[in-house]
């Protein structure tokens, strides 16, 4: 028996078939292209069929199937909000999935959320209780492990913490995507770049070549490399906010770790003991001593792998038996 | 059959006992005077002893304890942390009332966790799976409950929320309570009232004639009241400085209600709708939306009616029948 995980990203979608131990035994990826509402559904569900049919006949059937979704799972009404897929504003992934998934389980969670499962099945957060995945990428978010089970809130928007505040006074600029997103993702990264170099007008740096509103973090992380001065001063603010809001973490939730991964960790990895000497300073003392601070051990898979073990969980929930999965007003 | 609840405090220590519907049918409420050490944990037990015999008398015998520390319990050792008594570093608290409760279930936890128990139960809480109690006090904290269960940790230290940072750079002053509580608290209001004060040189309002050193916050809201403008400044600071932290939680926890409580809350009770103004200024907007704030309705019992409540899930924890309760290394 198979477990199958799938992971929706914004611009592509990956398979995989595990093991139930965790094994990572077959991945494919399939880019979206031009793909939007239906056609992204359709290009799930088609798949998942002739992946079930295929397993099938391989004599390994797949059990039970987790999905990763990038945005927001509603998990009393089974439908998806993603905001980087057109259509997909309240998308009944659940109900699509199950006319083909048929008896087999289907259970649909955030990137966030299955990025810390990943971890915690196969990664740096394995026999852990209490652990954050902390996302650094494009945007920021955080996927909470507390007590052994996933902080979902009220409306299943709990780790939103690119919205963390800390800068006062409040900055209309701030309103789109948070104080923390605002300052510290990778496009805060570039952004942050532009104006100091902005700022000195004796800069004549590798960064003064790029056209204004073409910077990337990865510009600014070779500049970096190169002793750039203002490359140095926008890592070391930004080292500056993930120490603070991984400290805020640690004072809240007391966790044995705190993973940090995303695209920026890549190249911020090497920076993670300047962050945890950042976050000493903030955080609650007996807390910060007894946590430890990593990186994702799965980078880019970590969210598959939390779809495969989402699948294991659902799998084995007795409260949750094959063909009793209901949908909110059927 | 009922239930006891102990709630102890730094300078006094209240028993009640309650049905288990949660109706409060006595309370006694001891000073502790100058005890200190196992001197608290005599008159505890002491007064313990005589209440389990008084309600067997009575025909309605308690059937389970439950007690609120001011600190920090220690869930694996039935140990408790409690900074404002002394010899209560790791006072084995757990033990001690075991011996005199017999085969009467004992369960411990935080005034952090009491508080939000006691709401949930008897409060404003009723009916929540995700609310948060913030205490301003002398200290800051917060009682986190999500999914119906209290957020623990790893070392049952979570929700230290006096230590998130959010004034960058960091400073030295901020290393004995944390950056939020030194500037939010009951003792930070008093303290930024006399920078204030010390700033504006041609200052002559009420404030000033109170000694360096002896400003309360109730003095700085009594000032308040009659438009005093250190007070205002103050007052007006800390408004900011609640709403953001609150909006964090809410970003974080994406909870149903937050809760108010504590001595400040109290006299800052009618700043709500600004602070709520504030919170909706930084949080993510649709956990915003739906998110109420409140003051405690039990104000200073939430603690008491937390144990009572804590008392009560532990005689129905199956997980935990009398006489089953272990402790660490017996």
């Amino acid at each position: 028996m198979s477990l199958l995980g799938i992971d929706l990203g914004g611009t592509k979608v990956a398979f995989a078939i595990f093991s139930k131990e965790g094994e990572l035994l077959q991945k494919d990826t399939y880019l979206l292209g031009k793909r939007r509402g239906n056609a992204v559904g359709n290009l799930m569900t088609e798949t998942t069929a002739a992946l079930i049919d295929s397993q099938k006949s391989a004599g390994d059937p797949v059990e039970s199937i987790g999905v990763s979704v990038p945005g927001i799972s509603h998990s009393k009404t089974g439908t998806v909000w993603a905001p980087n897929i057109k259509g997909w504003e309240d998308y009944p992934l659940l109900e699509e999935l199950l006319k083909v998934a048929s008896f087999i389980p289907v259970k649909i969670d955030s990137d966030r959320a299955c990025s810390i499962l990943g971890e915690l099945w196969q990664g740096n957060a394995r026999g852990c209780l209490d652990a954050i995945f902390l996302t650094v990428g494009t945007g920021i978010g955080a996927g909470i492990l507390a007590n052994g089970e996933i902080l979902r809130g009220n409306m299943d928007i709990a780790g939103a913490i690119g919205w963390m505040g800390f800068s006062r006074p409040y900055q209309e600029k701030y309103s789109a995507c948070g104080c923390f997103e605002y300052y510290a993702s990778g496009a805060g990264i570039a952004r942050n770049a532009e104006i100091y170099r902005g700022l000195d007008k004796d800069y004549r740096g590798e960064l003064s070549a790029i056209e204004t509103g073409s910077m990337s973090a990865q510009d600014v992380f070779a500049a970096y490399d190169n002793g750039d001065k203002v490359a140095i001063k926008t890592v070391s603010q930004c080292i500056g906010y993930w120490g603070m809001a991984a400290a805020n973490l640690v004072s809240l939730f007391n966790p044995e770790k705190i993973i940090f991964g995303g695209g920026i960790f890549g190249p911020a990895t090497r920076f993670l003991p300047e962050i945890k000497s950042e976050a000493e300073k903030w955080g609650q003392p007996v807390s910060m001593k007894h946590v430890s601070f990593e990186t994702s051990a799965l980078l880019g898979d970590a969210a598959v792998f939390g779809a495969g073990c989402l699948a294991l969980r659902n799998a084995k929930d007795k409260r949750y038996p094959p063909g009793r999965v209901s949908l909110a007003g059927k």
